[in-house]
């Protein structure tokens, strides 16, 4: 009998998890928000905040996996008690979904991260400003992403909106970091681990743009290290995405955290021996992992995100195309809204970061031009 | 809007081409024979051998393509009519229909063919067999299909159940080959045309069991003339597989032809900077080609053929990965049945053909234990 998956979350996450599930001839069952998502070629659609759509959709099922860090822990931990098999488990996604758990197990663990405080007083935030120079980083505990739930402050003014909301929050230091990177890893129940080379992402406007993977005279050991114990220590399965501040002393701290396939790992579909998609259903089905050694000696990703004049980028292949470079294109089937996620490039090379980052650039201004 | 494929078909070439559709952000929808088919995320079943029925899916699509070439020609010639668009043309798909057109045509190209005749008499044969060493090949002129419809004759008497069903028949003479290799390639309708590197295809049985590509020390220039000759000649659109003999004093003799991505080329997928189906989409939109290079210096492909013993493989996915080698697991979702095609392995190597095909035999060892 063919092994059967479920994923909760119809983006491009899961879209892209079809894939290998059609190649190791696995079934895959995903439940969409709503009709037409990037992975509606194997969805149902339902509220994944309802405990009876979950759980009915989790009974055909053999695993149940993710496409976003959004599932209310109740729901999960109800559908643990009741012996579904859901992967990573909810004390593992806490950590994913809440920074302020996340930032007290990571001290925990000696994992080295930013200067930090929970705050929920404008004196608070005061006395961690005047301590840190003047400026800092307030973020929501839950909810953000892609630069959502996160501001640089300068006063507790700054943070008032936030602070009579009510919301859980949690101020750091301004890191002065040299680059960003992100450590891209996976583990199985069995506690099996591997991790791809450590990775350069390129953040503009807070959302990541570039990733030039493997991070040019990056401390691999170093970054497989810290991944190595977050992935034990926070007993996560699947793939999980460190993201890495890396300051001019060479040191690395952590950033934040992604329990699921990961932007900063779309170049392993092309670039990898084993994607990070096929690498995480193999690893929520506690299957052996898979060599994550390079199959091109340099990838470079560029996002495609939706441009400020409407572009889908699909009438713009024959552009792209007629360039004939190592350069894939992925298209992820969404209607067009600026800035919007509308899908990737990975461009490889056997000579040099450059070359691929010339190809993926080449490509890319086809299909915006 | 994003470009939309028809696909006649279910089977693991559809299946196979849901990939890449994933991918790029095409729509792909599968007219499939049967509920359960490999294709059927992107299935809807009916019959294609009933105009309404193909007539009313390609008014869902924007171009026809195939799985296979069992679609009546008078139904594609009406639909053509009608103002469909369909890849590859019936005029084309006649010669990969009908293996006695295409041995006329090809002689008519100048194309290296074995000897051949038509015959519809058992004193034709005799006659050809006479003069052929004693030994022939029967063929039907259509419905011949891995190994089927296809016979060795040493005397008419051999022949008498074909002769006596009505069926267009030809014969061919015994090519004393030394192996048998595979020239892939693609068209466009606006005449693009792009070669892979001949592979070497080791057949048992009559069906494809092994692809080596590149085929080593094989006159690739040669293999690749040939092939564009008959692309061209033949008004070939989308994948064309052309099967070769190369004989002792290194002639290459046509087979067989196939109009569709084809068994010799899955080494492609990973092996390939663009693989078989991508191209093959690429082709029918009549969008630029991709690079037919190898992403890898040496491919190996195993077919998965079920064995004696029932077994669907994806039972054995643990012994095989743990292996940790870089080869790659295909099934295709098909129920068990012996000898039928389940599923492929794919290794690479930049090593050498035997790094890949011991790396693959490994797998294929593990899937099967």
């Amino acid at each position: 009998m063919a092994k059967t998956l479920g994923v909760i979350g119809g983006g491009q996450l899961a879209r892209m998890m079809i894939v290998p599930a059609i190649e190791l001839g696995f079934e895959i069952k995903v439940l969409a928000e709503t009709v037409g998502s990037p992975a509606k070629l194997a969805s149902t659609v339902g509220d994944y905040t309802d405990l009876n759509t979950v759980r009915e959709f989790a009974k055909t099922v053999e695993v149940i996996t993710f496409d976003h860090e959004h599932v209310p822990l109740s729901i999960l931990e109800t559908l643990v008690a009741e012996g579904f098999n859901v992967q990573p488990n909810p004390q593992a996604l806490l950590f994913a979904q809440n920074k302020l758990a996340m930032r007290k197990r990571l001290a925990e663990l000696g994992v080295p991260i930013p200067d930090w405080a929970e705050v929920s007083s404008a004196s608070e935030i005061t006395s961690f400003i005047q301590n840190n120079g003047g400026v800092a980083i307030l973020k929501t505990a839950v909810g953000g992403y892609d630069g959502k739930g996160v501001r640089l402050i300068r006063s507790a003014e700054d943070a008032a909106d936030w602070l009579s909301s009510g919301q859980q929050l949690l101020i750091e230091e301004k890191v002065e970091f040299v680059r960003e990177l992100a450590q891209l890893s996976a583990r199985t129940p069995s506690g099996q681990w591997k991790a791809w080379p450590v990775v350069e992402t390129i953040q503009r406007d807070g959302v990541c743009a570039e990733v030039h993977a493997p991070a040019a005279n990056a401390n691999l050991e170093l970054a497989s290290k810290i991944a190595e114990s977050i992935a034990a220590g926070l007993n996560v399965t699947g793939v999980l995405a460190v993201e890495l501040f890396e300051t001019g002393d060479g040191r690395l701290l952590v950033n934040e955290l992604a329990m699921r396939p990961h932007n900063s790992g779309h170049f392993s579909i092309e670039g990898s021996v084993t994607s990070q998609f096929e690498q995480h259903l193999r690893a929520v089905l506690d299957l052996p992992l898979g060599s994550t050694e390079g199959a091109s000696a340099y990838s470079v990703m560029l996002n495609l995100l939706g441009p400020d004049t409407p572009n889908t980028f699909s009438e713009r292949f024959e552009a792209a195309w007629v360039l004939e470079n190592n350069s894939h294109i992925h298209l992820y089937g969404k209607e067009y809204r600026a800035g919007r996620k509308m899908g990737h490039i990975t461009a490889l090379s056997s000579k040099s970061l450059d070359d691929a980052r010339e190809q993926a650039q080449a490509t890319y201004n086809a299909l915006l031009a």
